[in-house]
Order: C-alpha cells, then structure tokens, then sequence
C-alpha cells in the first residue's frame, strides 16, 4: 500500500508522541519536531509505504532524541495489561472467536492513539460480532492442508492474543509448523523477539526476527534468512495495519491480513467502513 | 510569541484540512501533503512565529493548490450562524457581558476544528462564567481618555459578535475615534476588509487593512500606512490566538488581547488552563 494524503500528518503527530514519549523537556521537543520538519520531506514521496517509510523517520528521530526506546514504559503496561485480560478470559474454545480475538488485541496500539484501560471491554465486545470481509474459512481451510505457517504479529500486549490463536490453531493442525516473526529491535509500540520469548512463544513456535526494526515487513529491508523462510511457508497470517501496508501490493494469496482498519486510508484501501475488523486474503 | 514544539504538527494538520476544502480528489490532496513535506522545513526554525510561518506556508499551499480561498463556503457558513446567534440575542446592555461574547465569539474557529452548530450554546455558556485574566477594567479605564482605538479582528463570522461590543464601546466612549483592521485577502478563515464592509463596520467605525493576507498581525509584514497607525492609537484590542501570536513579543501595554486559549501551546504560554477565556493587558 502507498502512503495516502493523510499519512504525512499521521507521521508528524506520531513523531511529536514520539517526542513526548522520550522528555519532558518542551525545549528538547521542539528541538526534536523541527528536526522532523526539516528531515520529513526527505522520506516522503508518491510511492512511499506508511509504515515504511514512517518507520525510517521514527528511527532517525530515536536517534536525534537519543533514546533507542520510547514506549518502553508503555510497552510495560500494554503488556500487563494484555497478560490480564487473556489470563481473565481463560480458554477460548472456539477458534474462529480466537482469530477474532487475535484482531481485537490490535487495539492495544498506542502508536495511532488508544487507551489501554479500555481495551478488556472493547476487546470482548468487538470479538462477539461480526468480521467486515471475513475469510477465515478460505485461511482454515489452507491450513487443513498446509505444512508450514507464519505468523507476523504487530504490537506488545497483542502478542498475548496472538498466542492464545496460536495455541488453539496447534490444537486444530496438529501437524503445522509455525514460526513466529517480530522485529529485530524496538520501534514504537511493535513486538521485538525478545518480546515474544518474553511472552513464552518458544514454547509454542520458532521465534524468528523479520532481520529489521521497521514496523511491519518491509521485505526490502528483511534479513536474507527471513525472505528464505518468507518464500517456503504455505502460510502468512500478517497482523495489523504496518504489515497489511507493507506486504498488500504482493497480492499473495498465501497471506491473510488479521486486522482492525483504525485509520482512514487503511479503511479507504480496503473499502470497508474505519474501525472494521477483517480477515482478508492477500490476492484480494 | 515564539513558536511551541506542538506548532508543528498542528500547521501539518491544518495545511490537511486546507487540502480537504480545496478538492475532494486525494490525488491531488496528495500531492499537496507531499508539497507540505517537502517545504515544511523552509518555513519553521527556532524563533518562528506559528501564525506567520503558518500562514505564509499556507499561502504557498494555497497557490499550489490553484485555490485563493479554500474556506469560501465555511466562511459563509459561519458567517450566517454568527449573524443569526448575534440578531437571536438583540441588545446587550452591559459592556463586560459585550466583551465576554466578542471573546466568546472566537469559537467560530474552524481552522483549529471546531463545530459551528454548537457555538450559539457554547458562547451564551462561555459568556455567563468569569475571565481567567481580567484586566477589562483596565481596559475601560484606559478608553475613558483615550482618543482612539484601533480593533484587531480575528475571524469570519466572530465579527458579528466584534461589531455588537464596538457599538457598546462607541455608547460608553463616544468620544472615541474607533478604527477596525482586518486582513487584506483571505486566509484560513480570517476576516478580510471585505468580510468587514459586508457586515456594516463601515458605520460604526473606519475599516483598515493590515496590508497582509497573514493571520494575525505580523508588523513586518504590514504596510506603511497600517503601522503608522498602529504607532499612534492610544488602545489596542487584539482578538484571539493569531494577534496573540504576533503581536505579545511587543509587550505593549496599549494591546489588550482579547482569546480563549484553545491550545496547550497558548495556554502555557499564559499560564492559563486550556480553554480559558482572557482579557490580558500586552505588558504582562
């Protein structure tokens, strides 16, 4: 997916969160938003990817900001958080409430602007109805017959979801090896591998890193064992709106985006209405 | 006042909104945002000032995008709304009551997001609380012996409401010779003359223009004429955040500004909560 008109303003206000997020000295921010309007024109062009490219800008302004990680307190508190609501939930026998389950967890994502604190209550809510494009039975129907599946997760404290949906499908293809991918390193609010080892992932998958911290999967900037393993799985299930933005334009139908549409250009390019959840399969 | 770290993405954000009036085709609402990234960094340093660096990016905004007045039918639109609020209230006897409705009146103020339709209940609430600042006696001793005072407007349709407390004035002080300066052509939704003359402060008062297009009063960019006079009024009134913006540096204790502060970088810059309404004398 190419940026749309809005992104560049989404970009701005995420770097100014960025900036809050790493001092309280309104001197030091300043500083930090008119390095990003200096540096933003550099990063920005017809065929930008968003999360990409945004991704890029994020990470030079980490570095003028001297801080590699942000949202690590944030990180902390999603994550708690996340470990509460699923250890509430206990067990969901049901795997396609997991699935949905799975694309709930995506609002714990600080990044685009939600309170964590309502989370439990909207989770559960948006997990009983419906999904907007719903091909969950085209996905469990290729994993019936697939030997492999990856899973690309997006943020902290959604992880916890993830593998809740993770074990339930182990459950269900008893036969499936499945590999587990996050970022080599912190970028806003995603999931690193060390995260997901945190979170007890080795235990139930092989934890991989996509080799870059960019939000996403930005295959240009993934490391060559990630695109080997990219290539050989029979399945992808991407989660989240940096991984539908970053591997859409492949139209691979071996992939399935599991999200919420939070914002305006994701609901506008998959056209359905904003805060839709979907499962929606790569060649679509 | 010199520009806070928030200024930044909030010129972002409105230079979107300026490329939402002018097309509805986000092609070339892209291509403006890209424009606005690539130009960003021209137009804010240090010391900008957030209404003029604002603004002149606008206008460059405006004539990429072929557009000289993008908030034409807005404008129209609040103008009636105020006209309609103002004629639905007649008469107002008291002078402070007139000057809380002329500050209260500011909140038809599209360019940071407001919605009109809710102004007519917001004002008449706004107008019946106290000041945060309230340096209007000050102000009303000052026009006791003063000859002339030269009235900073802000924005459409917050005129109507400008017009009833300069009637009040002009009953109070009769003796005062009262001058109103509006900006010589559109921009966001600014005032001009025009706007001025078509809602009759031609009778009640000499209109003026600032000899810019700019928001607010930036003196570097007004004409001979413009400060000539503005050197030798007794009393100035200045309304909302942009005359704030450019004229508070001054420390004038002619000015009085007139604003609700509806953003943090205001605010702190008064040391007054968001949202407050002020009358403050320019050498505080």
């Amino acid at each position: 997916m190419k940026i749309h008109y809005e992104c560049i303003a989404c970009a701005v206000n995420q770097a100014q969160k960025i900036a809050e997020m790493s001092t309280e000295d309104v001197v030091q921010r300043k500083k930090a938003m008119l390095f990003i309007a200096k540096k933003l024109g550099e990063f920005f062009n017809e065929d930008s990817v968003p999360a990409t490219d945004g991704g890029r800008l994020f990470l030079e302004l980490y570095e003028f900001l001297r801080n590699d990680d942000p949202f690590e307190e944030y990180k902390r508190l999603s994550t708690e958080l996340a470990r509460d609501v699923v250890s509430d939930m206990g067990r969901v026998n049901d795997l396609k409430t997991a699935l949905k389950l799975a694309i709930a967890g995506n609002l714990i994502d600080f990044a685009v602007g939600y309170d964590p604190r309502k989370a439990e209550e909207d989770m559960l809510r948006l997990a009983s109805g419906e999904l907007y494009i719903d091909h969950s039975n085209e996905l469990f129907s290729e994993l019936e017959n697939a030997r492999s599946l990856l899973y690309l997760v997006d943020n902290c404290g959604e992880i916890y979801f993830d593998r809740m949906f993770i074990e339930r499908m182990r459950e269900e293809f008893p036969g499936l090896k499945v590999y587990v991918a996050a970022k080599e390193g912190p970028i806003i609010n995603d999931a690193t591998v060390e995260d997901l080892r945190e979170a007890g992932f080795d235990e139930i998958a092989e934890v991989v890193s996509t080799g870059s911290k960019l939000p996403g999967t930005p295959l240009e900037y993934a490391s060559p064992g990630f695109l080997r393993l990219f290539e050989r799985v029979d399945v992808v299930i991407a989660k989240g709106q940096a991984n539908f933005e970053t591997l859409s334009d492949l139209k691979d139908p071996r992939i399935f985006f599991l999200l919420k549409a939070k914002c305006t250009p994701i609901s506008r390019e998959l056209g359905v209405p904003k805060g839709s959840l979907v499962c929606v399969r790569g060649r679509y």
